[in-house]
């Protein structure tokens, strides 16, 4: 039994052309390349499609685009594709998100999700009515168990906790299966990877029967889906793996313990982050239209890791970087701009504010006469530099990239419709110390270092008023990333963290700042995902609410 | 059966405040006012609370704060009262939905949500494990049926498609029930309440039963909650029925047909969307801990009513009206705008943008070398403008209301980072033409006109550049807003819409500009709902997606 997975990169939406992917994917294999051929879920729509789902129009197209397809290739392996189809009972939701099953130049059958993940960043349960009974696939005399991405996390033994009330898998081997597939879209996240191959691996071996997992690659928004499709023996032995975030084709022969191709693959975390921010970032821009992208330099780790991330997405030619030195701005923090742009060879512009700042004050002279200076004058700044980039975005057409970081994301520590201005937050859930980590990871990954040593050796500074630093403000960033992992990633209030020995003051203090910046957040762009709890679709939290997280006593 | 009824505007996330909320509602009643007190769904937590459900420790104190509500009320009628409790059993989501029965100082009893809404701005099975079988309650010798909002809306003759494969409402009249209770947070839309009054009323004569509602009230962040709780008696006519958009309490006794008191109430789109937007301003105003507000004022219709709306949530002494005239703008605007703000009796500042228009124009002169004007310098106006708001409400502390309608918004004719920016975007599910009736509507309501007729009259413009009208760009608003309902509301494709009888030209064009407004919308602030389908948390659509709905042949 021989398996080909293609692992694609859909467009969301793009229906003809996720078609193309898979129909150039099995053609190009060739007639008599595999037994079945396997897309990952949704690849005719791109995951996650969201609410064009809702658009019964988009449905049918969606099915027609199935049977083109199906046509299209006949007399060649049978392919199960990954489609959104209406469900058939007028009692339910209105859709089943399925694997279509073409052969012989036919639609000729349909194996439905069971477990339908509403979680974090996924709504699948505002769409999908879920299947129910295993669904075993018989060919070339092999009973397969087919299922979909979430239907295989759920197993009884591996997880403590279960969300659901059945496990397809026990099901599908129960009703026969002698081999089980997965088709996925299943986003990336640091370390998650290792995650799943225990996870399928330990099914796998549990089951003792071959297992088979075709991922998504690619950015969609927020979402960056890693690929890595793989296989595993029915001793759990990883048998084949496609490669890390770029499209691939995966040929895995189920019979035996033959071993397949083994993609390399680096695990460790700033390596993988990094691959992930390229990805997401070369996919937001290209998918929304875009060749060119600009963003501020300010001399800093974060607008230097961002331009670094955009050439490697991009290629030098397409990013611009702009230096809009104010007043307060250090003379060291320019020289250290123009040094990055120089060693990553991307152009530069720079629009000193000073003029601006002029022109602003003197307009609200009147309205601010005999009040002192704050943090209005400081958000000026960033809005006037979040203004200029927008006019340079508009006139030359190409998109803005802005810098921040999660850990100022999640304190406020940032200006709304300032310097968090843009269409991609490409940083915005990578905590600050990861940010150093990643900068270090890629001068050492050389050939030259990118980021100028100095760049590291400043302390981080807004520069929005004279010798102003971030820890005037907050705590230092490693006490500070590490409260924030616990509050935003496991959802931790502040006692509990408090009990975890941290100091209260800070725990509290930062609490609070959470709470009090959601309502930029909700204004932010979509950032990258690569923590298991972003910011963005998997964090919905009520603006004009009452704080609850309040120290004893308060 | 002596019921009472209390409609609450409870504030998210506030325990101890909803709880003292429940509890001045039942103590100022007395210990022997009823047989039973009734609260909204989730009135502990205020309704939505999202994703502060996900914080453990939150719900912790749900549970303390309900046994202390329960201790408090020893001696009074028991209390039904809505909640959050973890799901006992080790499988399935985190919560339940329950509604507590606070009896003899204790925590006596939980009834569960059966149905969990997972659409439009429902996420309920992102939280809830639904609970299973009728859940009836005996009291003072009648057995009543418990549920809770969405578990009265699967009715099986009222519906032609069920969403859910359980009527909730059946099983407890099987169980015995003998009164119909249903604590709900049902938000308002233009014309719900005559569909629920219509609904309710039609379940009370199937089962001839009387039936009691209660609904919670207020604005929470997009949502505003309509009240108008209600009972109907075993044939299904109206007996009782609270205010509208604001706190009541209403006692209802269920035995035969005595009528109870009927709020006197006004059905009509205007008037109920008025009243919406004006609690939906203030609470969303209040609860995020303001008093004060700002807005520009252009002489349009749009700011002219944005502004009523806010003089009537918080009064004329909190609203500031800021006139921002460029040479771009006509004589007329400004007096427009002087004379809504006279009417209005609010304060104005006047910000001419000239002098920063220019100081942007010299910074970005060499950078725009030979290139044309465009959609840049326009944008650059609109930025110019909300950066002055911004910096008016950083220093004064007073919150910024956006103003643009759902028709331009829908078809990204606006600036993000200029006039989309504010805290609240008060009419964002306002279409054109309705915020031209509402402002008929609230001059003809007097004493006396508020909006001048000067500005009815002139054609609609963004004044952006010499002699511009918004029809340069954009189809009539009357045609525009039925294209735009059939699209958003009904998520019609464009060729449905065309088949319905529209120019293919048009409709094709409307529905590209709605798709290419999407990254817009992502970093819009949170609107008002008003319509069945709201931008915001009702929409959730890909941005780096390709456009499906194109004309034939493309």
């Amino acid at each position: 039994m021989r398996l080909l997975l293609l692992q694609l990169n859909p467009v969301i939406g793009d229906l003809p052309g996720n078609a193309d992917r898979i129909r150039q994917g099995v053609v190009s294999a060739g007639p008599g390349s595999a037994d079945l051929v396997l897309t990952p879920e949704l690849a005719l729509t791109g995951y996650p499609p969201r609410d064009l789902l809702l658009f019964r129009a988009f449905i049918g197209k969606v099915r027609q685009a199935a049977e083109e397809l199906a046509a299209d290739l006949e007399g060649y392996p049978p392919v199960l594709a990954g489609a959104a189809l209406p469900n058939p009972s007028p009692v339910g939701r209105p859709l089943q998100n399925v694997a279509l099953l073409l052969r012989d130049g036919k639609v000729v059958r349909s194996f439905g999700k069971t477990l339908l993940p509403t979680y974090d960043v996924f709504d699948e349960d505002r769409y999908f009515e879920p299947s129910r009974g295993p669904q075993v696939l018989e060919l070339a005399g092999t009973k397969m168990g087919i299922s979909i991405c979430e239907d295989i996390w759920n197993d009884t033994d591996f997880w403590n906790q279960k969300r659901y009330h059945s496990d397809p898998i026990q099901e599908l081997v129960a009703a026969g299966a002698r081999c089980l597939v997965n088709i996925s879209a299943s986003p990336f996240t640091a370390g998650k990877q290792l995650l799943r191959e225990k996870m399928l691996s330990g099914i796998a071996r549990k089951y003792r029967i071959p297992l088979v997992y075709v991922n998504q690659v690619g950015g969609n928004d927020d979402l960056v889906f890693d690929g890595r499709s793989c296989a595993f023996s029915a001793t759990g032995g990883l048998t084949a793996r496609a490669a890390p975030f770029a499209e691939d084709r995966l040929a895995v022969e189920i019979a035996g313990e033959t071993p397949g191709e083994v993609h390399p693959d680096d695990f460790t975390p700033e390596s993988e982050i990094w691959h992930a921010l390229v990805l997401g970032t070369r996919d937001y821009v290209r998918k929304s239209g875009f060749r060119q992208v600009l963003l501020g330099l300010s001399g800093g780790i974060d607008s230097s890791l961002v331009a670094a991330i955009a050439a490697g997405a991009l290629g030098r030619e397409n990013v611009l970087g702009v230096l809009m030195p104010s007043p307060f701005s250090s003379g060291g923090s320019v020289a250290d701009a123009r040094a990055l742009a120089g060693n990553l060879g991307i152009r530069t512009a720079e629009l000193p504010i000073r003029g601006i700042m002029g022109a602003f004050e003197e307009t609200l002279a009147g309205e601010f006469a005999g009040m002192p200076r704050d943090i209005t004058e400081e958000n000026l700044q960033a809005r006037i530099r979040g203004t200029l980039l927008m006019a340079l975005s508009n006139k030359f057409g190409s998109l803005l990239l802005s810098t921040g970081n999660k850990s100022e994301i999640a304190v406020g520590y940032c200006t709304l419709y300032g310097d968090m201005n843009g269409a991609l937050a490409v940083i915005a859930d990578v905590p600050k110390t990861m940010v150093y980590r990643i900068a270090r990871w890629l001068n050492a990954r050389g050939p030259a270092p990118v980021i100028p040593e100095a760049v590291f050796q400043k302390a981080p500074s807004a520069e929005l008023r004279p010798d102003q630093t971030d820890q005037d403000t907050l705590p230092p960033y490693d006490l500070l990333d590490e409260i924030l992992r616990h509050h935003i990633e496991e959802h931790e209030s502040a006692a509990e963290i408090v009990a975890r020995g941290f100091d209260p003051a800070v725990v509290y203090r930062v609490a609070h700042l959470v709470k009090g910046a959601e309502f930029k957040r909700r204004q932010a762009p979509p950032g990258i995902k690569v923590t298991d709890r972003a910011f963005g679709t998997g964090w919905r939290m009520p603006l004009a609410a009452r704080a609850w997280d309040l120290p004893p006593g308060t």
